[in-house]
């Protein structure tokens, strides 16, 4: 069998969702020695040698970086500067670093300020891919198959570090695309960002209100699906909406207006705006699934 | 075998998604004589015997309701006043009337309007039960199996009529509850009718953005869950969001104040107020998952 990513050691920064499935997924489709794996606590060591994903658990950043070809960093897009600071002089001179936020520009502000001479083997990427779930358990098997990475090389990211991670994402079946990283935060924050935000928020308004209880057993199965993403890590995604607080505003500035315009057609009985409002809405959501389809994406 | 109901003649006017499933439901749960169907036009009609849910389709509402021991309302909540209009004075001293609409106070007030002495027998029901689909060829089995629905009886509805659409829901597998119609209008309005407005009102304002098509193209599968609901029919929600408005504009209001709140949270950098609501959205949404699960429910 070949594989289109081979190497003699990976350390993986983080058994999350992403880290996680990212170790199942390389071990299944890429030809790695050794995988090692680095945790928070000695508990969460315990419980990923018994998953046993990785050939090797500790709870050294150093530890797990040292000798290693290729660091992926998979941890809270908060904690990117202080892996990187840990990080810094331990990386051998051909090892490559890569990082699986769900922003880029500020981890790439952290890996500007905290890496030094390693920033041209650093590649930022961003797998589009994941769950509600969290956590240690909730790596899964295929996770990237048929999905998106997207890379965002600066000017100093050097060309064979891009090839390498490149190889590494279509190893484990994802499709790789590259952009600037500022396009790709505001591509995400239209998609993914304020979508949380507006699930939270929604989840939050409704337990709020005094019936709730009742309020959640009437509940059926569009409220289901539209909620899914509210179960997702709090402080994960506090993170998150943080680092990429530049491009969520506007979005969130014109969504909150265009809720507003909504809400002025409710109350003015002005059915034609909101019949309009729904009917584009429904031609792009037809659109764009008629357009994953065939992909095999979902 | 034993069903738990029986009926000489049925007709459900309307076989969209609600109705078809109805019939294919009441086919298989229910012992009925003759089921017809009634839909709007010619080209609709030659179609649905096509699919042959219904032992007859008519394109005649006065022609469907003559004879018939039950008389199943599943149209849009918009044309719930005409139908009623075309009922009353043709359907007999037993018949009983129902309704499917997934606003109650709306439509109970066209059938006081409109039903004259038939109005006792009218019971006002809402299946909490649905896909994004719609149309003809959307109705699917087993719909209501497991899922609720809602009888909202006024001080006019006779006893026996109320039993008897009580036992219909239950034989096709729905748990029936009973109440009151405001409230009913107030629990749908925060837990279906809104998260409609907010998924149309999403997928437009992106789709309404520049470079929305790039912006589809790197959404996953959070966005495609949250925003399923805004494939669904805009006439029928643009009817539903107005015959409800009453009850939707409080809990729009709430939420555009709790959406500013979170806007100025993010400006203010205060991490606090973000955690905070994401960590009660979570817990809320866990419950609520948490409490399904053991129901089949889902």
């Amino acid at each position: 069998m070949s594989y289109g990513f081979a190497a003699k050691r990976v350390a993986i920064i983080g058994l999350g969702l992403i880290g996680g499935s990212l170790a199942r997924a390389l071990r299944t489709h890429a030809q790695i020695d050794h995988i090692v794996g680095c945790v928070e606590s000695e508990t969460d060591a315990v419980l990923a040698r018994e998953l046993g994903v990785v050939d090797t658990v500790v709870t050294d950043v150093v530890q797990a970086a040292r000798g290693a070809d290729v660091v992926v960093l998979a941890v809270p897009v908060g904690a990117m500067g202080r892996v990187c600071r840990q990080l810094s002089g331990v990386v051998g001179a051909d090892t490559v670093i890569t990082d699986v936020g769900s922003t880029k520009r500020s981890v790439i502000a952290m890996a500007q300020a905290q890496l030094g001479g390693a920033i041209g083997r650093f590649v930022p990427g961003h797998p589009i891919a994941g769950t509600e779930h969290s956590g240690l358990r909730a790596g899964i098997d295929e996770l990237f198959a048929g999905r998106r990475t997207i890379l965002t090389p600066t000017p100093e990211t050097e060309p064979d570090a891009l090839a390498l991670i490149e190889r590494l994402w279509q190893a484990v079946g994802a499709s790789v695309s590259e952009m600037d990283a500022a396009h790709h935060d505001e591509v995400l924050a239209a998609t993914s960002h304020l979508p949380h935000l507006l699930a939270f928020a929604l989840v939050d308004t409704l337990a709020r209100m005094a019936e709730h209880t009742e309020i959640f057993e009437y509940a059926a199965g569009g409220f289901t699906d539209f909620t899914r993403i509210a179960s997702s890590d709090p402080a994960l995604w506090t993170d998150i909406v943080f680092a990429n607080n530049a491009a969520i505003m506007p979005v969130l500035d014109r969504y909150i207006g265009d809720l507003e315009a909504l809400r002025g057609a409710l109350r003015e009985q002005d059915e034609a705006t909101v019949t309009a409002c729904f009917t584009r809405a429904k031609a792009a959501r037809d659109r764009f699934n008629r357009e994953r389809t065939p992909t095999g994406r979902h």
